[in-house]
Formats: C-alpha cells, structure tokens, sequence
C-alpha cells in the first residue's frame, strides 16, 4: 500500500460495511476498514473485489490507524454506549493532532455532548453523526445530520455529499450545530418516525376493523394515496407490505405476522427529551405506547377476554376520503409536535438548528422522507420563523380542510371501540393549543387551595393568593 | 438545655418548619431545628410558644448536631438538587456512625439511588422520603413514603407513624423498599396527581363548554359526586373552588384566574421514568402536555384565531351521569397506569415494592386520596398480584358499566372540539390493551422491509425475514 487512505471505517457491522461500501463506491474514497474480530475487515474486501482498490483491511488498530492520511477521518459505527468510548479511549493515543473522529452510531445526544465535552481539550475532533435510513440506506445515500465544530464539517461535508441520498441532486446531508446537535435531530426523526408509523397502522386498524377491508384492498388504497398529497415513503411501502403475499400459505404477509412491534429506544428517547425541555410530544408517546402495548401480546389476549365487547360496529360517516384527510391532518400535528422539540432544544442548547435545511435533508434517505417536508422547509425558510408549524398559511388551510375528518374519523373509531392513540393525541393536541379560554383556570385554583401556588388574575397584573374555605 | 433533642430538622422553609411543629406537636418530639439563614430557627421557636420546650433552635450547624441525641435522626428539607448534596457533605464530618439522615424533599429517585450509593460506606444512615401533602399536611398529618433499610426504618417508624395522616386509625406512612424506593413512589404519585386533576378539569370544559354550566352549578355536580364513587379530595375542592366568590368582583374565583397551570416537575419525571421503563404512561403525559400548552397562552390566542370553528355545539347524548360515569372510568384507567409503572420499577430496581400498601398510605394526607384507593389495596392484597387493575373483578365492573359512557364523551367532546387529552388517552390505553390482535403487524412488516428486523409468524415459532419486492 503506498497510497494512504482517505478516511477510515471502525466496525463493520450490517451498518458500517455498508457504508464503507457507499464511502469507496459513492464516496470514491479509499477506505481503511477495522473491525474488532478483525477477520471482518479482509473478509468485506473479499466479498467485494469491485472495491479491490479502494478498500483497505487492517487487522490491528494501529495498521488502520497507519494506513490513513492526515488528517484522519475516523467513522465509528459500533454499538451505541460503552462500545464508543472504549474506542475513543483506543484510538486516542493513537492519534494526531486535528484526527476527525465521527460517532455515527445511534448514540444518545447526551452522550454525545459528554464526549465533545471532554475531548474539548484533547488533539482528536469530535463528530457525532446521526444517520437514517437503514442499511439500504447507508449503502445507497443515508440521509446524515452531522453535530461537531462547523469547522470540520468543512473537513468532512465533500465525502458525506458524495455519499449522502439525494434530493432533485441535492444532497441530504448538513451540518446540524455543535456537539450532540446532529444525534438529537435524528431521535427526534425517529420519534416523529413512530408516530407517522403508528397513525398508518391506526388508519390500517380501521380500514381492517371497522370498514372490513381485505388486506390487498388496504395496499390499493395505501398506493393510491401515495399519488396524492400523503405521498412518501412509508405510504408506497405501506401499500406494497399489505399487498405481499405469503409465498407459503398464499395468505397475504401481514395476515401471518404477529403483532408485536419491536423498538430500539430512540423513540423513547424523544419524548425524555421533550419531558426535559417541557415540550409536549404526546403523538410521539402515543406511538411508543403503542409498541409497548403491542408486545404485550398475552396480557391483551386476557384484557381482550374480559373486555370483549362483541363484533365491532362498522363506522358511520367514515370513507377512504375521510380516513385520507384524517391521516394528513394527524401527521400535520406530529410534525408540528417534532419541530417544536427542535426549536426548543435548539434554543436551550444554543445550537441554532436549521430547521429548514432539517426538513430538507429528510426529503430522500430516510424513513419519513416525503414530498411534504418540502412546505415544512418552505415554513423555516420564510422571512420570520414560525412559532408552530400550525400557524404556517400552507398547513393552515391544509388543517382546516382536514380537521372535520380528522374529528369524524377518531369519534367514529373511539364509538367502537378501535384504538387510535396517536390520531386522538394530535386532535386533543390541536384543540389543546386553539383554545383560547383553557380549564387550566381551575388547576390552578386547587394548586393554590392546596398548596398555596398562586394564581393570575385576569382583570389585574400579579400574583394572588386567595384564601379559600377550610376542607 | 439538658436534654438531648430527638429528631432535628434542617431546613425550616414551609414545608421544613410545619413538619418541625408536626413532630413537636403530634410527634411528641423535641425538635432541634436549624436553617442556613440561622435566624429562622429562633423565629420559629419565638413563633410558636406553645411548643417552647419541645422547639430547639441552634445557630450553627455543629451545636444543631450536638443537640441531638444518638443515633441521631435528621431531617433534611432543603431545596431538591446540589443543596442537599451539600448539606450531606456539611453533616458528614459532624456526624456519628448509626447516626439518620433523610433527605425529605422532592428529590428525583435517580439522586437518591446515587446519594445511597455513596453514602453506603459511610457512617451515615441515608433514607430519601417522600411526603406529600403540601403545607397543611405537613403540618397536620402527610402521606409518608419512606425509601432505605428496613433495620432504619424501624428506628424512624414509630415517629413518623405519630406525624403521618391517619386514615379510620391507620398511619398514613409505610417503608416502601431501599434507596430511591421512597422518592420514585413519590414521583409516581404526583405523575397520578397530575392525570386525575387534568381528567377533573377535561370534565369541568365539558360542562362549561359543551353544556352551558355556570361555575356554581359545576360546583354543585362535583358536591354531589363526591358523595358517589368519585368520593376523594380533589372532587370535594373541585366544588368547593368552583363554587368560591371572588369578594372583589363578586364573579366565580374560577373565572377570574388565569388558565395557566403551573408544574414543578415531578409529573415529567414520572413520564420520564415510565419512558426508561418501557411503560406506558399515557394519561400521565397528556395531564403533563396539558399543562404545558396552558401555560402557552399567547400562543393559544393566535392559534385559536386562525382556527375559530365558530360556536361550540351542544353535546348531544352527553349529560351528567355519562360524564361522571366517563370521569370514574377514566380515573381507574389512569390509576391502573401508574400502578403499573410502579410495578415495572419494583422489578428492575428489585425493591418489591408494596403496592396494596402504598395505596393504603394514599387514602389520606395526600392529594390525590379516596375511598377509591380502597379497592386497589383489596386488588394487591388478593393472594395473586394483578399484572393490571383493569384485571382485577371490582375495576372490571366499574369499567365494563361505565366504558360506554367514556366512549361518548370523548366521541363527543372531539366532534365539537373541546379538548380531552387524558380522557381520550385513557380510552386509547383500555382499547388497545384490550385488542387481541392489533395493528403492529404493519409496523412489523415496514421495518422488516426497510430495515430487515425480522418478525415472528402467527402460524409457527421463529424469528423471520421476507425478501420483500424493491421500494
């Protein structure tokens, strides 16, 4: 090897060799690949001799930290937690001043930030990196949401180009804000992942339960809808899952899954972060809540025998048309409900998040990607930042065509007796924040009552204490 | 002085000093007190002459300890957070080994397992305690949930047992397992807190918004109702704000404040610990959101501007029996939520917690007790321990007879767009934990497509993979 190599892949699990791939294929980097059963790393350029001359297998870190140019671009992507710094702590004797290394696992932000901070003073610059899209995805154009100094983002942002998913040719990567910026935009697009799969999996319940669709009617439904403004990508798959049959029973696929949903915590830490910033993320916890209650398979076997409240009725005044318009508005608000999250978070941790290019670079690569992110771009783009994407002109007559149905289709389904968590959470979200006069009035009453809480007055500024009867 | 004092309390804000007379008056202790603004302690005694000999102020913090008898028993109820941690670091040196410390305030249970941890090796006896029952009941009698080693509360037992509500007889305080063990069923208690007076107040909107109730005449309802199932504190001051006169402008008090609720936190800290737990706490959450958006009240006028659907239309088939029979439904729900958290936590912290006792010790002093809290202690006492309270015979006849009405009243209150955030939510819980066969089977194929995550199959054991056709 005399050439040295132009940026380094550490783990070569389904995600790093994958994106290895993209970074030789794509990226058109020489990649020096390490993966601790070192066997991993020759055994990847094997299986892909196309890259012959572009992948690099050493089979100690200090080889592979040898065979990289200065200054090194180091991608990990090992387990989130106790597997990153042990790595860190690895390569950090290792190397130079100016060293890039990129965490571009799924770590929480708030490890992130830890690690910026104590690497603050050390030679290696810190990058974490979220990135979306699955392995599909990490080899074929990831949608990527890098945290870190600006300055080495103008380092590393001409390969994360190359490799990133386009958009209409632009590329879906950017740069997020310093330190764990880049991991918390991407929980905060898997909490908005959960609650866009919940509320199809809610509008699914409904076509299946209480209009009695066949699965292969739901998928013509999903994939008619895909043409319209639900367009995105987990609409069409969506429409081609429920379509699937099951080459061994001829049953359709869905029909012999069990449902259960699995989860791997991201989800969970969106709606942490919203409670730590005092955000509401109530479609997003409905969605986790959901999976969590699926698992409970058994337990609903038994709560289901005790409640059984006999055949459901079919729905009134519910059409595809209606269901539609429900699920547009829904997903209006879940949106509505991440972004928030992001400003505040933005705001507290003084990252200055670009909001608009977030929803930009979501548009290809990623699970949410859809043509809808670009009015949310257009929202953040305006001359003044929206406060709440519910008060944009675009989603205003969006969700005033679509409120009605959304209020038909949850009162419909609570009547009977089909659950719809996430599309009732946005609804009481939405009716929540246009009430002009709240009942919040009498919370405060009995705080004051019993804890002297104080309250306001409308008629007069400053704090009050009544002095209520004795209980 | 000769004698020693019994107990000391450091930290004489409001609830530090009525806690001192409380266990100067019905504890029969002589309390040595002591307040980093030092005059507070001779205050309070001057303040209070009836307990001259049994009120102790000291000036600094070594003749605050001397004044103690041994082992010593101190209570510390200073601000949650660093101040506690340095108080612990100021009593260390001056104390003795054997010698009780407990930590009274608000803490998060996360500090008090640290706090444990640390203090292990130590000669002090650490114990985070939760108490509940504002300034009143610290004064009078609160709820007392007590974390620690039992060999320790067998020492403070006796005296928190004369301090604590008593409920026909019975002390409201019981140990509920080791370190955080006190401070987490604490937490747990506000996060129910905060659903059951969000689900009050969801009910209040309805009767004031969906069916022209005047405060006086809500006030009347809520009366009545406590002489019902409802039966509990919050229901009784319910009726009693409701029906308060504000002597200035002689209108209803409730209509004079403003509907902005406040929160100190512990309810996001239930959503939070819930989330960790992979638990759903759904009601909770939205009592928390709820919150949150009232205290936006800016943002809810502009919202409220732009979505003006006109007058609210009257419920139809809504009337106060359905309400309160959807109030109880809803309630036992959210109940049923909490206790699960609960249980999820007394496994993975191993604290065997127990749960029939810990609503034993709710049924006064607190805010959110009741009769109601009867039937859940029956519930656990019962030789097998429900996974669920809406397992147990007693809530599956309240919420077989009163479900129906729950499903009107949200179908309702969402059609005419009056927020039900906990109502509804509560609903989703039931629903979807009642559903035998779910819709997650979707969700389970969506991430089987885009990320190969594998499902399970109804019709044979194992964890399986589908090549599904190219998106």
């Amino acid at each position: 090897m005399t050439t040295k190599a132009s940026v380094g892949v550490l783990g070569l699990g389904t995600m790093g060799a994958n994106l290895a791939l993209n970074l030789a294929d794509q990226g058109g980097q020489t990649v020096a690949l390490f993966n601790r059963t070192t066997i991993k790393a020759q055994e990847l350029a094997d299986a892909n001799p196309a890259f012959a001359k572009s992948l690099v297998p050493t089979d100690s870190l200090e080889r592979f930290v040898e065979a990289l140019a200065t200054p090194r671009i180091i991608i990990l992507m090992v387990q989130a937690g106790a597997a990153v710094d042990e790595q860190i702590a690895a390569l950090k004797p290792l190397l130079d001043k100016g060293d890039i290394v990129i965490d571009a696992g799924n770590a929480d932000f708030n490890d992130t930030r830890r690690r910026a901070a104590q690497l603050k003073d050390s030679p290696i610059r810190f990058v974490g990196m979220g990135v979306s899209g699955g392995e599909l995805g990490a080899r074929h154009g990831p949608s990527i949401m890098a945290g870190g100094d600006a300055d080495v983002y103008a380092i590393i942002g001409p390969i994360l180009e190359r490799i990133a998913a386009k958009y209409q040719g632009a590329p879906c990567v950017a740069h997020m804000g310093p330190d764990g910026a880049g991991h918390f935009v991407k929980t905060i697009h898997n909490g908005i992942e959960y609650a866009d799969m919940e509320m199809i999996a809610e509008v699914y319940g409904i076509m299946r339960d209480g209009l009695g669709l066949k699965a292969a009617d739901a998928a013509k439904v999903f994939t008619r809808w895909n043409a319209g403004d639900l367009a995105s990508y987990l609409i069409e798959i969506s429409g081609v899952t429920l379509a699937e049959i099951d080459p061994d029973t001829g049953k359709p696929m869905v029909d012999v899954i069990v449902d259960e949903a699995g989860q791997k915590g991201t989800g969970r830490w969106a709606v942490i972060e919203a409670q730590k910033l005092a955000v509401s993320a109530t479609t997003l916890e409905a969605a986790v809540s959901a999976r969590i209650i699926s698992a409970h398979r058994a337990e609903r076997a038994r709560t289901g025998a005790i409640y059984d409240l006999g055949a459901t009725e079919k729905l009134t005044g519910v059409d595809l048309d209606a269901l539609e318009k429900a699920l547009e508005t829904a997903k209006i608000i879940a949106y509505a409900q991440g972004f928030v999250i992001m400003q505040e978070a933005s705001k507290t941790f003084g990252w200055n998040l670009p909001l608009g290019k977030i929803a930009e670079i979501w548009r290809a690569g990623c699970i949410i990607r859809s043509r809808f992110l670009d009015a949310i771009t257009r929202a953040f783009d305006a001359s003044e930042t929206p406060e709440n994407l519910l008060q944009v002109p675009e989603f205003v007559k969006r969700v005033k065509a679509g409120q009605g149905a959304l209020r038909r289709v949850v009162a419909q389904a609570v009547l009977a007796g089909i659950p719809v968590p996430a599309l009732s959470a946005a609804l009481a979200y939405f009716d929540d924040l246009r009430r002009r006069r709240g009942t919040a009035n009498l919370i405060q009453a009995q705080r004051d009552l019993f804890g002297a809480h104080t309250f306001r007055r409308l008629d007069r500024d400053g704090v009050f204490h009544h002095e209520w009867p004795p209980v």
